[in-house]
């Protein structure tokens, strides 16, 4: 298949997929008029608030590239944007980014009010861990639904996630040096897309070989998305995006451009999307997907 | 053994057995000088405040009542005291309760800043999982493993704690009628505590007749220890509670007195741990340590 035609393909599973995911999120979400109400609602309207699904994307691309089934890979996706999904809302928080509008939207405080805001993350955060516990029809050992509890919760945690946010709130305004950047994007986006093509390939039964090929993936792509990203904040269109372009410079945020200029950056996402189709090739036809899947974060305009 | 004889000899117990849940949080918490600094330093500021662990010596005590080991039950021990630490730090936020001191310290977020407030209930809550989920040295098996995590997850979030404390802001100011408060308490505290006998249970490999008569138990200390807590708050001495008497009538909390007046509370509390006592009889001599622990929870002064 051309390039032109996987990628047209790859829209089509994209859509596909996101599909599913959002299905099983509405399933295994508690209903909205389950009370209390507003804490089941406001966790909704944070989750079906137009995301990408990059994250279950990955899960699911990763374990069907191992020879594993969607159903094998879904509880580990919908716990994934529930993790991403909770970390959007207390990132809006006024005592972190203070941000009014996500996806074009009212953010989650904003229309619920800030302890709702706090405690909505803090139970979508707690409710993937529900998801993985729960032993509900998955047919994979469950030392392996073990290991990738273990996984995503240091990807998560301290280590990751929330250190790589903390960094950010004690880097702004100040000059980073590289290296300290490099950590900060490592920990706080590129941890979390890391881990989903991990687990997907955990929950597909992946040997050793096929994991480390996946895991060089997820390194790479999870840097080069970051580094687009700041890229998008600094060219990008606010109504594409959802959200005003050139925040990031407003809120003085440490930024690959800011660090290593502009042109050096999309020099550096291409080679790293270089480097993440080349870390799938081992697994041939199966990792296609994802190979395609680094082009469409290169090209992406939001 | 007469009963002063037994709860002289729980105090000896809880000591011994919280300087073992404290070697375990000091082992499974990442050191404080692990980057970043701030993060970790601020998720044991709050978990090293001199708590009384109740919820990980209700879980230690539940697996050997039914022939555990503490090493089969420690893992779920840290989980639940991270959860509780959590839980309490996002409690005293400005956007919820606005609490400057607990057990006679700055809150996290005065000494932290709000933002690392935010970020360390987050990690704390992350890290239990993380706790739960790693394999290392633990004897039992995968399958309850996952029960644990899942029963956990179900008490700490929305339909639990997180769901308790949504009503409990929601209830500010206002006349609750006596099913509301109810509901509100076993959410908000009841299911934690609940869940930490039960898991404890199950880490010690209970059948259903042991689980069912501790769940029992747990359900009847839950709501004692929250009817105690309410009456101390209103007759307690603050220096003795590490915090100030009163504060729930100024906040205008829902509280059992407010709606149910002293007496009858007192009343409540003192059938509530008679049945709780009476829920472990089946359990024979191995259960004496729970019984006396529902008269310890009874006299409790702060």
């Amino acid at each position: 298949m051309s390039e032109a035609g996987a990628i047209r393909n790859l829209g089509e599973i994209m859509a596909a997929y996101r599909g599913l995911v959002d299905a099983a999120l509405e399933r295994w979400l508690p209903p909205a008029g389950e009370p209390p109400r507003t804490i089941h609602e406001a966790m909704r309207y944070s989750v079906f608030a137009g995301g990408k699904r990059l994250r279950p994307l990955l899960a699911l691309f990763g374990c069907e590239a191992v020879g594993g089934t969607l159903d094998d890979a879904m509880p580990a996706a919908v716990a994934l944007e529930l993790i991403h999904t909770y970390s959007l809302v207390h990132d809006d928080l006024p005592a972190m980014d203070d941000d009014d509008f996500r996806r074009g939207r009212p953010t989650c405080h904003k229309v619920y009010g800030e302890a709702i805001g706090i405690l909505a993350g803090d139970a979508l955060l707690t409710h993937a861990f529900q998801v993985l516990g729960d032993s509900a029809g998955v047919g994979i050992p469950a030392e392996r639904r073990l290991q990738i509890i273990a996984e995503i919760a240091a990807a998560a945690g301290s280590a990751g996630m929330v250190g790589g946010q903390t960094m950010d709130i004690q880097a702004e305004g100040k000059a980073l040096d590289p290296e300290t950047l490099l950590t900060l994007h490592s920990k706080k986006t590129g941890a979390l897309l890391r881990v989903s093509v991990r687990v997907g390939g955990l929950a597909g039964g992946a040997d050793d070989a096929a994991l480390a090929c996946l895991t060089r993936y997820g390194e790479r792509l999870g840097l080069a998305f970051q580094i687009v990203d700041d890229i998008l904040d600094i060219e990008g269109n606010s109504a594409e995006m959802g959200k005003t372009a050139g925040s990031d410079l407003r809120k003085k945020k440490a930024t690959y451009p800011a660090v290593f200029g502009l042109d050096a950056s999309r020099r550096e996402s291409i080679r790293l999307l270089e480097e993440a189709r080349e870390a799938v090739q081992p697994l041939g036809e199966k990792g296609a997907v994802l190979a395609a899947l680094a082009d469409f974060v290169g090209n992406r305009r939001s």
